[in-house]
């Protein structure tokens, strides 16, 4: 039913149709360099597992991938120690933000999973731990992925992230008081600072990710890069807590599996069929892109698929 | 890729790979009706969108439904005040057990979900708020989509729901206290308590579950018993907060939409493909089906199909 | 230096002094019959060890007690079972109103005191598991310790707790779902509204307490009520965990163990010099009377004394 | 009634009785040094405001004050900024341990009161801000109040709390992230660290403390140290919050305002009658010395004095 699909309209309906929500959300305050980011940037990006690629708007201007960097560590995480990660971290919903320290007060020192920031952090040290150029592995899996050699940090954001970085420091030592950071306090939060101030367009995204949505292989030269069960599961992650606490909202609205960061960026898969990306720097409050969200929405009514 | 698959097979050596995990769960001890079933009754039952039926062992044994009720009053009060309905109730995963009551009152009396029991009192509030027979509506749906007109109430299971079911008569009233109950109390646990105790086997369960893998349409004479989107909607919600607290690790194990009851049962969907319902009376520490929960992931690693 | 205290002239000034406090706080709002009462009434009453009472304004005129009545269950709780009722109900203050049902939740039942409203069902219940007449009993109490038989429960709010009594139905059903509820929900129930519904006047609670300022001794005729030693711990329990919320601000401001009610009575004692009891119907957020702790601040200021 | 009271021998007696209570509790283990200490040490130290003193045991020993030093520190802020303190700090009991991060999230990074470490660290956050030679008051404000001129802080307990000390890291950052610190992070650790390590015995806390029970005077030479006010409001902070999540527990079996270390010291005051210290390293499960209350709860219960 796919097949005769035309994406490149479709991409240009959902266009149209989402100029009404901007101006309804938040563009992410936490960090100043985040702020100046002009809040009307939208571009969409799709990668199908047949070859075709369909841009919209700003797809290929870069932005700050935030959260999104978390998948990146993961694989790598994955790739290290395999299930003995689940040892440090679980792979629960957290329920609330609000429970953010709460949980990981109360499971003593277990993030609920590997994409609150707890989670991330101890994922990240698993990746120092295992890996003395962590950073750069991280940088290079990012670049081998999406095919773009120039893709690097962005050192004011990184410089930014540092700044103000003080709810990560607190969790890091919360970790570290727990024996659940086994690297250096600093050393971590280095990297995590770093990773998250990637510089990323929606096309490096939906190429990034589309291995993911062709049971782990690079569709173009048909190269196995992850095993089908690791896909799977980062898969169902990403469904179950990709979104921060807007998973279950997400899920019920739009139905993929899918990471967002707060720079405004949301990418996502449909498994057997395409990759796709979305950045828009307004967020709701949930911290994810309310423009990005809509369109992701629409996408999926339009083409009538969804994991469901 | 799935339309030569043997499921009569695959469940059979499913049987016997699952033959050692029994006896390290628990049977469900909270009223003594449940604690006296069988520990070792298995079993499972296939329903495909192409009309084909393949059961195993006890398939055809009805047990107690439990909360897997919960999704059949969720379809009538989605029909009955659609999207209104989430007015009352959100639909975010909850976090851990711990948290409970602590959200409930943390968010004024609305429920995380609708598959939490204070989310599933909302929605038997608003059936039996908009049905005189509320009751009867339930059973009568469970009969009409199962095909089977003699599905019924056990009334043991029912009497000892009511003589043991304090904490859920803390949560209704608790709700009362907060305006998000509109019938009286005693009303609204009276039909909580029978549609809990409804009696089905596995076959009838995997019936009733197959429109929800088929877009909403009936296989056998092509009926539309939901639109598209609310089947989508439903298996969203099934699948991240249908597993109690065990949701992250059951898609991340199994990874489709699935609805579990302490009786032992668990029914999900595979889009496109079928409906499955597996029975062991065994709970893990989450409530949920510790032998039907690695049948189902055996199942989807030897058919190699999820939503991922 | 108290020998020559003038509290009769203390009064006077405190009168004028807390003038310009009323208005800013609101009555009581949960049962529309305390609602209605005029939130401008004001009465103070003292009485001292050496047998002296000195009135205030509205002294005599009878108000709703509410959560004042449960020092009078705890008094016979403790003499029905001494120790043993605190395997049932903790003793440290609860820290948040935020808290009431998720430490309940995380401490399985047991309250964290007996002046929050579970740990008052509790204290209730075992008056009523040991007492057929156990309503009458504490009536008979109150009008005892007071020397005022007209003492009795006003009937309309009894009527009106009973009614809008879902949270505490909710609270007591959960408490019999952790087994520490022993008699009947609706019984305990029952009584708890009709003792919170008691009316009485300054005059009459502060003279309820004077034998709590005075080692247990009535100091009219010298007879022994209650052992010095329970004395010394129901004081400390009014000083940990008296003041709802405000408790730790109350021992700040005013220094002394007290029992307030959202009926807006509060009532303290200096021990080995006085009962006090102040009645002004507007509340602070934490549910105190706001201008009955600004008068019994002035008091203690202006006395000097305070047990600090 | 207490003129005449012999004070040296209750003490004996104590010795005597609180032998059998030894072997019960556990010495701190969260630093190496604190774990080294003799668990089978006590001493005990009365002074009273009539200037006699009476020792047992250990008394002149000095050990690690731990968060006694927190009364010292208050004592400097509020001279420092006054009623300005608690614009930024609490006057609650925090209610269980297991809500301390829990708390101070949901209130937004205000902690609930100065004796919890998230209030400890503000408070000592508030001297450092004000007073450049924060560390060096803290010891001698110590000095001066003890008489003992050789009061110091333990370099290696100093150096084992900053290598142990991720927990409060994480809370000083979380402060600082709510903006609740106004110095460096590293600046406000180092003293309090260090204030944490004053080395004091028991008749150097009596000494210190006295003044608390004579309405901020000097008994021996009638110096005013602190308004009468402020003893007050101490003195209530000291039994509402100063014994952890042991305060209602030891305000009901003691009965008296106190602050308990992790080195197992308790110094409490009878306010117009005497200051007392007790030191036995051995914890109960609240982190209060466990001989040193029982000790205490003797000396009220034999002197048959308390604030109640």
């Amino acid at each position: 039913m796919h097949g005769a699909m035309d994406y490149g309209r479709v991409l240009e309906e959902i266009s149209r149709e989402v100029q009404r929500e901007f101006g309804r959300g938040k563009v992410a305050g936490y960090i100043p360099v985040l702020k100046a980011v002009p809040p009307r940037k939208f571009g969409m990006a799709v990668c199908t597992v047949d070859g075709d690629e369909h841009l919209l708007g700003d797809a290929e201007e870069a932005f700050s991938v935030q959260s999104i960097s978390k998948v990146f560590t993961l694989m790598l995480a994955l790739q290290y120690v395999g299930a003995d990660l689940w040892r440090r971290v679980g792979r629960e919903p957290s329920g609330t933000a609000f429970n953010s320290l709460v949980q990981l007060e109360a499971e003593r020192g277990i993030p609920r999973n590997p994409f609150i920031n707890a989670g991330a952090l101890v994922v990240t040290d698993c990746v120092v731990s295992h890996d003395a150029a962590a950073l750069r592995s991280v940088v290079g899996l990012a670049r081998r992925l999406s095919g773009n050699a120039g893709i690097h940090v962005d050192a004011e954001v990184a410089r930014s992230e540092r700044a103000h970085g003080h709810l990560n420091r607190s969790i890091a030592h919360f970790l570290k008081s727990h024996n659940n950071l086994k690297s250096k306090v600093e050393e971590v939060l280095e990297v995590y600072f770093q990773q998250c101030a990637l510089a990323m367009s929606c096309l490096d995204l939906a190429r990034s990710f589309l291995p993911l949505a062709n049971e782990g292989v690079m569709p173009g030269d048909g190269q196995r890069l992850f095993p089908k069960r690791r896909v799977k599961r980062i898969n169902a992650l990403m469904l179950t807590c990709g979104l921060y606490d807007g998973v279950g909202d997400f899920a019920f609205r739009v139905g993929i599996p899918a990471k967002s960061g707060v720079g405004g960026g949301i990418v996502g898969v449909i498994p057997r069929f395409l990759s796709i990306c979305v950045w828009s720097p307004e967020l709701d409050p949930t911290g994810n892109s309310l423009v990005g969200t809509k369109a992701l929405e629409l996408f999926t009514t339009k083409t009538r698929v969804s994991v469901f």
